[in-house]
Order: structure tokens, then sequence, then C-alpha cells
């Protein structure tokens, strides 16, 4: 359980002038709560109040599991055969009265269960969580940043792994199970995505999937990969190439290592996500291959794998000291060649440092 | 791409006079579009006017895959620099005009796109898409009960696997491992959900999660699992023993198996899924350890692991032939055993068959 988090959620509601927050997104739950469960299409709830206790609100089969994550207030739970928001109605109620301010998690709460509450109350809807919860997550405490760097190590690892798995013939799916094989073993329970392994023309998509391919000479192989670790997650990506590269496919990674280099120097406080990602951009642009570099340079990355701050045209977030993204530029030049090159890094006071530290020279493997 | 079933959404809008239906769940654009794909927190959606052509929204990266994928009509993508909103709302005005009546998937879309969207469109937006997918997914054709039956078989094979890797002193996670590493060389890319393996108190949690806890004699190993296979789920449970299991082991697991067969021999067109939910239920109940089953019986499943029909108390929705449904009672007494027995079937003419066939007679390990 995070008190810390959770009083300054409610200086905001404060602020607000806002009654109840209303936590739906799993991962927020988590973040503030200590506990994580996936309630598919159950509800998971996190009802934050201004003055009197939260509550958590549970499917009746994970009240155990809450009870025994850290959370140090009440579990509610409800069975499949009760209607949740009846009894969540109830519980607000006999807990803190008729809130007349509920804010909610916009990004995370579905259009069918806002109609549900608003029979309930007749409260004002208006306030938006959400963006709070960005900032609160955007700045990472030094526990968050050594967490996030014993997750990127783990993301070491599962390179030397996929690397040494890559030989001819062996197919992309092969090599994912490898990798995931060798990590659960040694103890980590989930990767934080799908773990991406493509070869020569599939990695030309940016967002491939990993298939039958097999691996063949001359040809370049794409790994995105994460793991969580203590509820911190990695990312990162390393294109290698399987015997001894074409010039043209070592002119396209010199580019991206390039630009990905040029965007990890300019990360310093005071510089704006837009411009770091105008930094990339523009060392690909300047070289004719701007349309192939279709998307933004980097997310943020905390409790889960996508978070704020945005790497994006436009977007005027100055970069603060512990702030965590990815830098992770790409081309792809469909049915030719493709390549990214990712660390996730956190801010320090003059600069940034990366979660991994796999080589991000071209490594041929032989 | 499933015209049949875009063409009965349209009969559906036709009756509810709506001129537009916005599909926002990734597995529902799959099902109508034969794209599937998880764009995280980008926009991905599917358009489908009354009388002219739909199309489907991606981000950019995503374009090439789309149009690909066996979709037939047009794929508009954005880039993550510009507004998808914007966006949306000048290829629907451009290509259907001014749509008076939006029917949405309030369960899959978010309150704050849906905000956005208000912001461009004064339509009417009260009907609710949802209902009329679950309909539409609720009756599965010869060809999806194929396919399940394929994805049910691996869920055979990973059970073989996972018996074989039960021994004194092995990990649960280590169990999942192989179980995964197992399925991926053999080519199934993706598990329908994080594979459960639980051993003794862990299995009497109904959600648990596999750890670093130990297989020792005499413990109870709970198996919960699935792949997707050709975009179909499979999902199932077994409970096995190693070593001799105790009297009360034994006991408990008979009275879930009776109750599993009671359900499943109860299946025919006709009855409702509340009062299958009853019939397993009436056996555990009238064994004394009602409050041990604390969920519903069991769901639908197809290109989702959890949708329709829900079989829960007081649903009356009644049972037709070629519904596909889990039926999962289980017995969690906390920290002393957890059973659950699973099967998904499919509902024939005058009874049901399973998808999984693995024997569900108490397998002692030794």
């Amino acid at each position: 359980m995070n008190q810390t988090k959770i009083q300054e959620l409610r200086q905001w509601m404060s602020e607000q002038q806002s009654d109840l927050a209303y936590i739906s997104d799993p991962g927020h739950i988590a973040y503030f709560s200590g506990y994580s469960s996936d309630p598919h299409e159950r509800v998971l709830a996190l009802f934050v109040p201004l003055n009197k206790d939260p509550f958590l609100f549970t499917p009746a089969l994970e009240v155990e599991d809450a009870q025994n994550s850290g959370w140090a207030f009440d579990v509610v739970g409800y069975l499949d055969s009760e209607d949740p928001w009846k009894k969540i109605a109830h519980e607000i109620t006999t807990r803190y009265g008729n809130p007349q301010k509920i804010s909610l998690e916009k990004n995370a709460l579905t259009v069918d269960r806002f109609e549900k509450l608003r029979e309930y109350f007749s409260a004002d809807f208006s306030t938006d969580v959400t963006p709070v919860i960005q900032r609160l997550q955007l700045i990472k405490t030094k526990n968050e940043i050594n967490t996030l760097l014993e997750a990127g190590n783990w993301a070491d690892v599962a390179f030397e792994i996929g690397f040494g798995a890559v030989k001819e013939g062996a197919k992309e799916q092969e090599i994912v199970a490898e990798i995931e094989y060798q990590l659960k073993r040694r103890g980590v329970s989930s990767m934080s995505f799908d773990t991406l392994v493509l070869t020569g023309d599939n990695a030309a998509s940016p967002h491939g999937n990993p298939g039958s391919t097999a691996v063949q000479a001359h040809d370049l192989v794409l790994f995105d990969l994460g793991v969580i670790w203590k509820g911190y997650c990695s990312d990162a990506t390393r294109t290698v190439a399987f015997k001894e590269p074409t010039a043209f496919q070592k002119e396209i990674y010199q580019l991206v290592l390039d630009a990905q280099l040029a965007a990890t120097a300019a990360v310093k406080p005071g510089i704006t996500a837009g411009e770091l990602d105008a930094v990339a951009r523009k060392v690909i642009e300047d070289a004719g291959y701007g349309e192939y570099f279709n998307h933004r340079l980097g997310h943020g990355i905390g409790t889960t794998v996508h978070e704020y701050p945005s790497l994006v045209e436009g977007n005027d977030l100055v970069i603060e000291e512990g702030m965590c993204f990815s830098l992770e530029p790409g081309i792809y030049i469909p049915n030719k060649v493709g390549v990214r090159i990712e660390d996730c890094v956190y801010v320090t006071k003059d600069g940034c440092q990366p979660f991994t530290t796999t080589s991000k020279e071209l490594t041929i493997i032989e």
C-alpha cells in the first residue's frame, strides 16, 4: 500500500473539491493499494474519499488475496450472483453519505459502468482523475528506479538468451519460447508484453507477430521484450544481424543508432518531450528516411509498460529529474528492412541513465 | 473478414434506426474484420455504417498489417502526432455525412473517448451495440466449433506436459514454464490467459498466482490453462494428486467431479443458464460445502476466453444448440484444499460435447 501517493491524491481531490475518487484501472489500483489483479469482466474498484478510510471492492473470490496483499483497509467482495453496482452504491452511501463530486478515471472507466453509477448518484462527474495519477506516477522515487533497474537487468538477460538461440533455421516462435522458458525458470513470472522476435521481412513491420518464419543468413533479427519484476516493467529492443549484413542493412542500422544516441544525449531536465522526439527524428529525416520512422520516439514506463510521458511531436511537457521513458527510434521499409533500437532511461540531474546495458553496436551472430 | 456477421449487425442497426456502429473492443474488431491487434493506449476502431462501406481506423504503424489481414475495405491510419478524434470525425463526415444515431460498444468504450466523440457529433448515442454482438457470438458455427475443438486439443496436450512435470520439489512456476515452452515450440503462439499451476494451500485460492511453492507429497495440484488457436480460445482445469491423497482430499475431489458431471449431463437446449448453475451448486450445497463454491458455474468461450453466456444464478437465458461455455465448479477451503474441474463444451441437439478430453477421474502422480 502506498499511503504517500494516496495522500497526494487526496491533496488534489481537496483542491478540486471532490468528495470521492473512483479508481478503476487495475494497474492504478495496484499502485495505490498494493493489490494486483486482472479482474477480467468482473468489477475491481478502489474508492478513496477525501476524509474517511478508502475501501477496495473486488469479486468475492479475490477477497482473501486482497486482504493478504498488505492493504490496510476494508475489502468488500461481491458474488457473481449479486449486482455489483447496487452493492457499491450501498457501501458508498453507508460509509460516506451522498458524495456531491465524484472523480472518475475517464480513460479506464467504460461507458456502461459510468451509466450504472449515474443511476445511483446524481453527483458532479466532470473531474477526471487520470491526469493527476499520470502526474503522480511521472516522477519515480529512488526505490522505484532501483526496481526498474532490476527489471531492466532481466531484459538484458533475455537478450543474452535470445541471441544465443539465433541460428540458421531457428523459428521466431522457438526463440520466443526459449527466452520465456529460461526467464520463468529463473523466477520471472510475467513478461510485460508478448515477446517480439522478428526476422527478415517480418522485422519491417513495427508491431509484427512472431510466427514460423525461420532465421536465414544475412537476416536482421529484431528483439523487443521486457519483464514485470516486483510490479515494475522493463521494455527494450535490440536488432542483431545473423551472418554478415549487407551494406544497406548496416547503413540503416547506423542511422537508427545515431538517432537513438542523439536522443539519449539530449535528455536532461528542461528539454520538452516533443523536442526529444524531434532530435531523433531529425537524424532520420536528414538522411531521407523520415517516412519510415512512423511512430513516436517513446513512452513512459513504470508499473505499466506504456505510461506518461509520451515523447511525441507537439508534447510541451518539460522533462524533469526522475522521469522514466523509452527512447526507441526505428526505420521500417516494407519488404526490405526493419531496425529498432530501444532503451528505457531515467532522467538524472543533468542527463539520463539507461535501465538496459546490452551493447547497441551492431552485433553479428555467426 | 466475416461478411455474414457484418450483415447481421446491419440488420440489427436497421431495426434500431442506427446510422453507424462504432466497434471498439479489439476482440470484436477481429471478429468482424479479421484484423487482430492489441493497440495498447492507441485508438483502434471499426466503423460500420448502415448502407455504405465500413472502414478500419488504426495507428499508422499497423496500417500495412491491417491491409494484409484479409479486410476488404479501407484502412485509415493516424500518426502519434495527430489527433485521432479529429481524423475520425473527418473520415465519418466525409464518408457518411452527419450520422443521427451512433451505436456504441458501451462495455468497451471508455468515458474519455466517448466525451471526445461527443465533441464532434451531436448524435443520439443511447443504443448499446454490446448485446447484439454478444448474441451474434453466442451461437457458434460448425467451423467455429471445429476450431474450438483444435484449441481444446492443445489444452489436453498442455495437461499431458504439465502432469509430466509434476515431481517432488518442482516449483509452480517451473511447471508453468515447461508447459508454455513445449507448446510454443510446437507452434502455439499465445496462451488465452496466464497459465495457473497451484499446489497445496495455493490451490485453495481460486485465482491464486503461481510462484515458487514446490510440489510436496500428498499435495493436490491445480492446472487451469488454455491457448489461443486460430483466433479461438480454450480453457480447462484439472486437479491432480501427487502421491496418495488423503480421504478428505478424495472426498472433496469426488464432490466437485459429481457437480461437474451433473452439470454436464443437464446441458441441453431449453434449460436456462441459471438452472445449470443450480444443478452443480445443489450437489455441493447438499454436501454442506456451498459457501466454498464462491463463483459462477461458467462463462461462454469463443474468440475471447470469457464471453456470453454467463452461467450464473438468476440468468434466464435459454441454452440453444451451438452455444459454447465452461462448466467449472470448484471448492476452495482456505489453507486446507482447493479443487476445480473444468471443461468447455458445445451444445448439441440434445446434450453437449466437451472440447477437452483429459480424464476427470482423480489422477494420482507417483
